[in-house]
């Protein structure tokens, strides 16, 4: 160990970082914080962030500390709070909901924060309302005189928006809308921010003018008064209950009995029932589904992609800490970091982090010319963004849960505690499978687009994009979807009615869906790469997390590349010896490649995941802090006394 | 649709059976009845269990009706609560621990109890404590006059056990062991009952003996007052904190201080330390791991193979009740249990609940006459055990695991919700990959036994119980070992070290582990079905769920049979498509395969699985119980109140 080495590593020890922390920071083949500026897309945006990082983290009112002791009442309460003094803390600092800062604002406070599906509410009539619906609605959310919520889903109804119940019959007489719950299924059910804090929502329900049903439309219906917030005449509104996580959110339950909006309330941006009851449309009907399309993708970065993120810091720092078993006899235990075993697990997370961060960026540049596009009224792209949005959200969602959870019980015992902070980046992320689309049938809509391009413009597929001709170079996509096409076509030429036949291709439809996510994201991973400016490293190592994640794809699915002798055993051996040769590589690199991800302590707030990598001190400290340790338990008293003073007859 | 048919859907309706559930009833192929009975291991056995879950069912003192609503302190209190409660219901009943209800009971209870550690204690002293000491603390732990734990784990130490740091010094001039925990990494941490119950517990630590080291032994410590449950001098212990389920066990820390015990409590059954220092072995130092080794079997019924039963159950007849999206236009919505990609999901986890309840019949076996072996001192079976266990132990939890969150998944946003069950199954079963030693860890045990066995005795292994030759006919577990040991062997004739070898093969050689424990699995299921009668059908639809089983392994693992060509594309193909033909044939009786499982309503706790299936109204019921709904928020008055009333800049 040279003399520098060793006084770095003093100065660590003086500065409270675990040495083997520490040492793996010397190591790092690339600048840490040119990396940083480069995710953040430049150093300005850095500098910003971490102002703004800094100005929350330093007011006490953001505070997490006690996360993980609260109940769900007392999440709530804490999320509201939050919530409020958010609004506060924009206007002291000249922060603005459309302003550059907001993004860093609600990807620090990680979700943890009420009046989300409010925000959801504004998007959905900034995108559905008439002009004359926005300038109404818009300022009295903006300034807070109203909540609102978003009540699509139902009991029985889930994705699939057709099957919805809820009722909205106009009635040309009083010139108003009549909404009803028909029955316990059509209750809404899940809307955030709807349980106890909402005064409105909009409604999706099922339009009938003069006894015609004209299929779900959305409705801005009052649920609470604005004077004493009780439920409004015909409305009955409560909390769903416990949850596997979103403690603080208040997801309700809506049912709805006769209650009676004004013809405005529909939202007209596309369509519009007239005085008379005509029916007018100036758009396709599938626009009603657009906020959902692009809530999809919103959804990526802070809810899906950065759990991820968390989950490879925790872990990976954890893991260079950890020791365990010895690597070499007579050497102390070795850190768990260099077991291959443990670089399997971590370090193909780490590299789809990467990935799905760079696909990110791409997506959303996708979204924000097709966005353009519609406000034109030109709806040409609607399908191909569906198709992507739906694909995409169900790939990097469970990528991303699967991800946190290797990353969780790759920390045994201690990951497990949810001071380490994984359990509740788990229980999280996992619902992100869930919500907005389930991901199964988000999947096979991919396929559908996909199958659809391949029958009736196989020219034309193979030329767009992610055409057959560059899916056939690398993944097997191309296979996977032909030969359920060519199973689908053999079925109906067999007899088989075209609906059944579609259901016995759908398991290997969703493979081919996934394979052609994948694919994409390969693709657009070794793109980004290749643009990279290899000063400081950062080219470099990018390559090899990106060599790494399609490896990994590979090696994951090897029967899809032996088939057809895609590829032979004797190069599938070479594929998985370049795979684990890689995992030494990169594990040099593993704590500055999280390092670079910039999460602070308290955004992390992980008593395993710190700076520091001082673990067993902290994961102490804070197990005096919990509510388990300062309170006598009654039980001591109740039945515990009593038991051992051997009075177990009279109890 | 027949009369009886009708008749019988009637009568579901008149007795509030969703019709849905009925129907799926009338199509059974097989005794639902019978096949419980075989389950149970005969008729009279269901009618004892029967009997037993009756007697507790009906005794609101084991209610579980609030448990979703809880907090950790609550469900701290309940735990302890049944747990005295069963001592006495035990005694009006004449049950004993040594009965034959025992089982039942816990099985009912699922381990939603207290004093679980208090019986580990029991069992590690019964098995390692000498005659004198089994006389003197047996009938104490028994009659609840102290309560126990077991504290091996420590803050830094987990899976490999020759790290424990604490220290027993023996003291001769006092003839006591003097206990110390050295440093923060050598806190115990995690033992249950610790927390806040225990008086006393085995401590796992070092012994020295005129300086000398002789590795980890288990001394039993008291470390609370039997007058008034403070810790005893030198000793620090308290609670963990919040965890990702076991809210109701009191998972503790501990930290000793020159705290002395005398000579006679460290544990002697197979050495001792004598008056004068000197050090006795009669066994095997393994001996100490064997409590952990029977442990690690003894779970896999009711902590790992039950919660999968149950969520195959609730997810299962939930797939039945919950419709939609439409298989045929024009027809109403769809059972989601008729859709290829769900029957995909959950049968395969089906036919996994199964097959791990006949190899957990076949381990429990195995350990028993290994069991005796030992009392009579031949250890000879040990290293089998050891890897028997380890394997099993890995690969059940793991699959087991992962099998629970694929029926969460698979029920969608209301899989998410507490009150379907699913969430809580889920995190507790998580924890058995972690707890009783790492899987990763146990894999490669299993492996090192494995290859060990392969080199050494490469005859012998051929012929023994799981032996190459009846391997190379069903799965690839040959080929991944076999390869692994060539890969292994070269890099050690290339100038590897021996340990950096083996650590460059683990990747491969937890892979070849994970197959040897599948393929037995196939194997003693293809065993049992074999030996079933098949009068009420039940050997048929057993062979269908083995057929299954089987099928699944080679289709989620077609690299490793297509790399070599073992199979080729063609054969691969019809392995997908049998495959995929039997889920539509175990489709069919999907509902009455759960139902043998013959789990009480009370038991699954579920809104969504119970019996009757109706599944939305016990929601919405069980919502309304929310603790959320029984409060108005200090939220409104405090925050949204003043908000909505436009006194923003006021807050």
């Amino acid at each position: 160990m040279g003399v520098p080495l060793l006084k770095h590593l003093q100065d660590s020890v003086l500065s409270g970082v675990n040495p083997d922390l520490a040492s793996e920071r010397l190591t790092a083949s690339f600048s840490v914080e040119k990396l940083t500026a480069r995710l953040d897309g430049g150093a300005e945006h850095t500098r910003m962030r971490r102002a703004i990082v800094e100005a929350i983290e330093s007011d006490p009112a953001f505070s997490r500390e006690n996360q993980y002791f609260q109940s769900q009442n007392e999440r709530y309460e804490a999320a509201v709070r939050r919530a409020v003094h958010l609004q506060k803390k924009m206007r002291e600092m000249g922060w603005t909901e459309n302003g550059p800062e907001i993004k860093y604002i609600y990807r620090w406070l990680s979700g943890d924060i009420a009046f989300l599906l409010h925000r959801v509410f504004m998007r959905s009539i900034s995108v559905l309302g008439s002009d004359k619906q926005v300038a109404k609605w818009i300022p009295l959310a903006t300034e807070h005189q109203i909540i609102g919520s978003y009540a699509q889903t139902e009991l029985g109804h889930g994705t699939y928006l057709q099957g919805l119940e809820t009722t909205a019959v106009f009635d040309i007489a009083t010139q108003e809308f009549l909404l009803n719950t028909p029955k316990i299924s059509a209750m809404k059910w899940w809307p955030g921010d709807m349980g106890r804090s909402a005064t409105h929502t909009v409604v999706f329900a099922q339009l009938y003018v003069h006894g015609k049903c004209y299929g779900v439309h959305p409705f801005i219906v009052q649920i609470r008064s604005l004077q004493d917030h009780s439920p409004r005449p015909g409305v009955t509104v409560g909390d769903i209950g416990p949850k596997m996580n979103f403690e603080h959110t208040d997801n309700g339950y809506l049912m709805l009995q006769n209650v009676r909006v004004p013809r405005e309330n529909m939202l007209s941006r596309f369509c519009e029932v007239q005085p008379d009851g005509t029916y007018v449309r100036w758009g396709s009907q599938k626009i009603n589904y657009f906020t959902m399309t692009t809530v999809r993708i919103s959804i990526l970065s802070d809810e899906v992609i950065l759990p991820l993120m968390k989950a490879c810091t925790i872990a990976i720092r954890y893991s260079a800490v950890r020791r365990q078993s010895k690597l070499k006899p007579g050497e102390q235990e070795a850190k768990i970091l260099d077991y291959q075993t443990q670089q399997q697990k971590l370090l193909p997370q780490l590299a789809a982090a990467y990935a799905f961060h760079f696909i990110n960026i791409y997506l959303h540049e996708l979204f924000d010319r097709g966005y353009q596009e519609i406000q034109g009224r030109n709806f040409d792209s609607l399908p191909e963004l569906h198709a992507f949005s739906s694909g995409f959200k169900a790939m990097v969602t469970q990528y991303c849960t699967s991800g946190v959870e290797i990353c969780l019980r790759a920390c045994g015992g201690h990951g497990y505690s949810l001071l380490s902070g994984l359990p509740s980046l788990y229980t999280r992320v996992l619902a992100s499978c869930i919500y907005e689309g389930e991901n199964t049938v988000l999947f096979l809509q991919t396929a559908r687009n996909a199958i659809l391009l391949l029958i009736t413009h196989k020219s034309e597929y193979e030329t767009s994009a992610c055409g057959l001709e560059y899916l056939s170079k690398f993944f097997q996509f191309s296979r996977l979807l032909s030969s359920s096409a060519a199973k689908l076509q053999h079925l109906i030429q067999s007899g088989a009615e075209k609906h059944e036949a579609w259901n016995q291709c759908t398991v290997q439809l969703v493979k081919a869906a996934q394979a052609h996510c994948h694919y994409i994201t390969v693709k657009i991973f070794v793109e980004t790469v290749e643009k990279l400016d290899n000063k400081a490293g950062i080219q470099k190592v990018m390559k090899h997390l990106c060599d790494l994640f399609a490896l990994h794809g590979i090696f994951s699915n090897a029967g899809d590349f032996l088939y057809d002798g895609y590829l032979s055993g004797a190069q599938m051996d070479l594929v998985t010896a370049s795979y684990l040769d890689l995992l030494a590589v990169i594990r040099m690199d593993a704590v500055p490649l999280v390092d670079a991800f910039d999460f602070t302590d308290k955004s992390l707030n992980s008593a395993l995941g710190s700076y520091d990598g001082q673990v067993y001190q902290r994961l102490y400290e804070w197990a005096q802090k919990s509510p388990t340790n300062q309170q006598v338990s009654p039980a001591y008293g109740k039945y515990l006394k009593p038991l051992l003073q051997n009075r177990l007859s009279k109890l």
